[in-house]
């Protein structure tokens, strides 16, 4: 593999260009010039092939998606973009793939104005990792640890549109021609709530965002927090698409369990709940208010006052 | 794989602690507080089975070599190592793998005052990914670019111990049963030269690490500086582990294209060869003069002030 030549041509000078990027690509490091009065926000995510995705998965999606989830950590911390690192490792030199992930991988740098700086590309077994730095004014980053007993707990978009979406390209679900590309997409090209997360930064107690499904991950939130939570399941956010072909039982499951959606669930005290209506207003996304934190340690799904059970879809996850 | 419980367990809370690290592993982003007037180093490299290790190397040796050649990027910009993070994929669970790997890559994590604050651990053929973080006062940063026509170049350490280390490994060659030691930790842990490329800052013109070999290393400078170079290799320094085991000839063939010395390349002016010995004084590595930049873009090796050609040891980097 001609390792110099790819990254030349594929990454080297490709997307954002940035006044705080001292060097970029092409020397034993890159050089970039840190914010005065902000912390860096650093989180690592390695995909790897028939793991975190499928061998067939566009090359596009596939560039797209490896940084979004990237990006949607930071928009967990409330942190703003800033660099990336990629370490990618191919079987193989395949221009016409290389050139579908470049380009997807940069439409979404570019989008949130996110610069490459280093990468590292090797031949072996297909799989992507990124590292990814932002920052955040300090002091105000948020954590899965501040949740306080009465907070009102939320969630952005819709929740189990990716894992249906899964789904369908793994040929386990059939839907209607109208809502398949729709959820395919959502699996492929998920939105990471960067500008929701800068908003809430100042208002929030508690924030993560949604990888491994809903039930899974408030965990991480009331374990950090220590403590319980009540979600009503009748206030979970559905898109039209999921319902249109889901029972509301098999709906609700997806909703709960399925992974992958990458939205945001955030805790907001009651004496802030008017204000992040206007916080929100240039985020771009909806949210809604699905239940509340508590005392204890125990994770409550209520529908109607009653404890509710999803059912198992005996979904898993690859 | 139990994905959480293997991060707790062998990397978090393992290690050297900074204050400058506001919050480590467990959250979505790790959370750094950057010094004041000082610009971050970012390099990101990848260790893949097969490609870059073989299967069987030692689990210790893994830990701290993954480290220890980003460390030798840091080293080469003359930066101070501050943070990294661990992305690890691994075929499976082998604690007594883990348990050893983590032992190395925390020895030398420890010794050079580095912080691991993020990672992802994920299943699937083994591979790891390390993007490292360091810190240089602003404009002070060594790179490749500098080197002026009349500039000294000099070497840190030995060269061609590590090749030859590998290919007793892969038997194809012995040697002295007193030097075989050596030369096989000379490949399995390199030391970066990371306190010689901090007081190299403000008297070197351009540096970078061995870590393809010096003949393919150095043409990166020539190309960055836009300069040539003559290199007499009668200066070149060898270990007496490597000319005790080798004709002249086969010696200097390991030293001029064998790889992964991590030792200095650095170019200095007339006006600072006096104060390079000073500086490098509590480096604790020894340094040679080994040529000279020149006109042109061309590498002239010479031995005698006639020309010299290396032979070809059909060196196959795996």
């Amino acid at each position: 593999m001609k390792e110099f030549q790819l990254i030349e041509h594929y990454f080297r000078n490709k997307g954002q260009k940035r006044r705080d990027v001292e060097l970029s690509i092409g020397d034993d490091c890159a050089l970039v010039n840190p914010a005065d009065k902000k912390s860096l926000a650093i989180s690592c995510d390695t995909l790897v092939e028939n793991i975190h995705f499928l061998a067939d998965i566009p090359a596009h999606a596939l560039g797209y998606k490896s940084l979004a989830v990237n990006l949607s950590d930071l928009a967990a911390m409330g942190a703003e973009p800033a660099w990336f690192t990629l370490a990618l490792t191919l079987p193989c030199v395949d221009e016409p793939w290389l050139a579908q992930f470049s380009a997807g991988l940069f439409d979404i740098a570019e989008y949130y104005g996110i610069a490459l700086i280093g990468g590292d590309t090797t031949r072996g077994p297909r799989s992507i990792s990124i590292t990814i730095n932002g920052q955040v004014p300090k002091g105000t980053a948020l954590t899965r640890a501040g949740a306080k007993r009465g907070d009102w707990i939320y969630v952005t978009g819709t929740l189990g549109d990716s894992a249906l979406g899964l789904d369908i390209i793994r040929g386990v679900k059939t839907v209607n021609a109208e809502d398949k590309q729709y959820l395919i997409n959502r699996h492929y090209y998920p939105t990471p709530r960067v500008l929701a997360g800068q908003a809430l930064r100042t208002l929030a107690t508690s924030a993560i965002d949604l990888s491994d499904g809903l039930m899974s991950d408030i965990g991480h939130v009331l374990s950090a927090s220590k403590v319980g939570a009540i979600i009503d399941v009748d206030l979970i956010p559905l898109s039209n698409s999921l319902k249109a072909n889901l029972s509301r039982e098999d709906a609700l499951s997806y909703a709960l369990t399925g992974g992958e959606d990458y939205e945001l669930l955030f805790t907001v005290p009651e004496s802030q709940r008017g204000a992040i209506d206007t916080a929100l207003i240039h985020a771009g996304v909806k949210f809604v208010k699905i239940g509340q934190i508590s005392a204890g340690d125990k994770l409550k799904l209520v529908e109607n006052g009653q404890a509710f059970t999803p059912i198992s879809r005996g979904f898993v996850h690859f």
